[in-house]
């Protein structure tokens, strides 16, 4: 195993230290490991929460900011944070008006955020939560009943996160952040395994010449094994499978096409290529883009795509300021 | 070798059509390769373009925009733009105040350069360049005479092109260029070989258990290979190689550490924290701080550490609006 660490016991501590050297707009519980706005709450608006294993960089702290999460808590690597983690950054973060709970579905993240959402409210807080299961190569996996949540998180933060900046109240941006969840759909493709650090070794073995189509973000099993073919090919497989699944005519698309961490941006720019030209060859319209690293998988080569079913309200919220260390727009 | 491509000789035109349908802001010149503003040309303005092979993503396409680049100019794979590439970005962008080629320290790059100048001046466009050669680690290399140029000319381009948004004129702009060139230092380190899509397999060989330090972005080889070790005294090696290049006591610095294209966020973060602990410990203030693929290898694991002796004004226009693929504040 080669990287760049210290020793696999001390990744998630040592990362945070970095994330918070680089920003100073955010900060950080190392006790609790979340990730935090630095700025005062602001009272009186609704505060979204984030969290899962670590391993996803920049999900989730890379999306603290204004427009966006209020705090991230960060689990060990491919490991849900603990409900302790999660009430604390409720506390730290609600500013009397609510807090929302993006969950990705896997059942360690889902049981620990219900267990914290009961907690926060024996301490008065109102919480509401939303699932993302979004990623349609398989239902059930091996974390997961039901479908696994991936790409589609990104959108929902950034999205519900707007809405929340508006001022609206915890059930408007519930709403909207469901809705979001419910429009969404991504499939992966692995050409590597990733390597978690306190294994030493990749999380399962692929051929020189194959690769793994759906594949989770832990590297979890997808669909089925094919052999290595062309761009084209991969992406006329995750596109066909997507729209196979959710009728995307006739509504305005946001695309995101996600590296797994390993891959290349020239690589993620030439599959985009492709998977554009698909979409408009089937008159589907990419209203906005995003194609660079937002939902990885360690070191695992790859990527994943993402499209969800937008309409003019997500594109107005998704077109609002955002300040993040990984997505900054419009400030 | 496993990338999601078409073919070898395809990379690059499959890659530039991804770069044009993600980013509609900018336009692509297929025949020269050639991405520039889509824009209009604000009239009386200095242009500037840089270019070099590609490889190296984001750099230099995904820095093109307002408060950047005006044209990047785009090679095959690790191998220099030609002049006739550079001519058409000059004509292209030229609004009659001038251009600045912003140019690494290859000699192929730094020969087509200096041609497609000649090539412009007898077009009666004035052209003044400013090389970078900022790789501390050896001097002459592979593909270069003197020493390399890597992560400066991220920074050359980001506080350039705000000092030429800010309308001043060529000598000026070329003067503020030098400056941030004479005054940045990098290092990289490469835990595996890139691999070329034409060549197909690795371009070099490093076992389980070395590390390449003081590599070239393509692959060059650096000072010497050791043993895999923590994280913290790859950047103790890293960041006394620069100090110990420049003086960078008492002047605001501007950090940049950029991943080589294999590495995960989470592991650059990490360097990061360990580089920052370095940096506090020697009385070095960080006063900016970039973490993140800015400069790369294709898929080589590893990173780079660009640190900038700044001032003031540099800081300034460092804070200035930019609005690229890549690099995007303040608008």
């Amino acid at each position: 195993m080669k990287k760049l660490i210290n020793s696999p016991a001390t990744v998630l501590a040592d990362a945070l230290r970095g994330v918070e050297a680089a920003h100073p707009d955010v900060s950080v519980d190392y006790a609790n490991r979340v990730v935090s706005r630095g700025a005062d709450v602001k009272q009186g608006r609704v505060a979204l929460i984030s969290g899962g294993g670590s391993g996803h960089e920049p999900l989730h702290s890379g999306f603290v900011g204004l427009g966006m999460l209020d705090a991230a808590c960060a689990g060990e690597v491919f490991t849900s944070p603990t409900p302790d983690q999660m009430l604390a950054a409720t506390t730290a973060v609600d500013a009397g008006a609510g807090v929302l709970y993006i969950v990705k579905n896997y059942t360690g993240d889902v049981l620990n955020f219900e267990m914290a959402a009961e907690l926060a409210a024996a301490e008065g807080i109102e919480v509401k939560s939303v699932l993302v299961a979004d990623d349609v190569a398989v239902e059930d996996s091996t974390w997961t009943a039901g479908r696994r949540g991936t790409g589609t998180t990104v959108l929902v933060e950034k999205i519900a996160g707007a809405a929340a900046e508006e001022g609206r109240d915890l059930a408007a941006v519930h709403e909207i952040a469901t809705r979001v969840s419910e429009n969404g759909r991504s499939m992966g493709v692995a050409l590597t395994s990733a390597t978690v650090p306190a294994v030493g070794k990749p999380s399962f073995d692929l051929p020189d010449d194959e690769i793994e189509m759906g594949v989770g973000i832990h590297g979890e099993p997808g669909r089925k094994r094919v052999s290595l073919r062309p761009a084209s090919e991969i992406a006329e497989e995750l596109v066909s499978s997507i729209l196979a699944d959710l009728d995307f005519s006739g509504a305005p698309v946001i695309a995101l096409l996600s590296g797994l961490g390993g891959t290349p941006l020239i690589e993620l720019y030439l599959m985009y290529g492709e998977v554009a030209a698909l979409l408009e060859q089937r008159g589907i319209t990419v209203a906005r883009a995003l194609v660079g690293d937002y939902i990885t998988s360690l070191d695992m080569a790859g990527c994943s795509l993402t499209l969800l079913r937008a309409d003019e309200e997500m594109l107005r919220l998704w077109d609002a300021p955002v300040n993040t260390a990984a997505l900054r727009w419009g400030v």
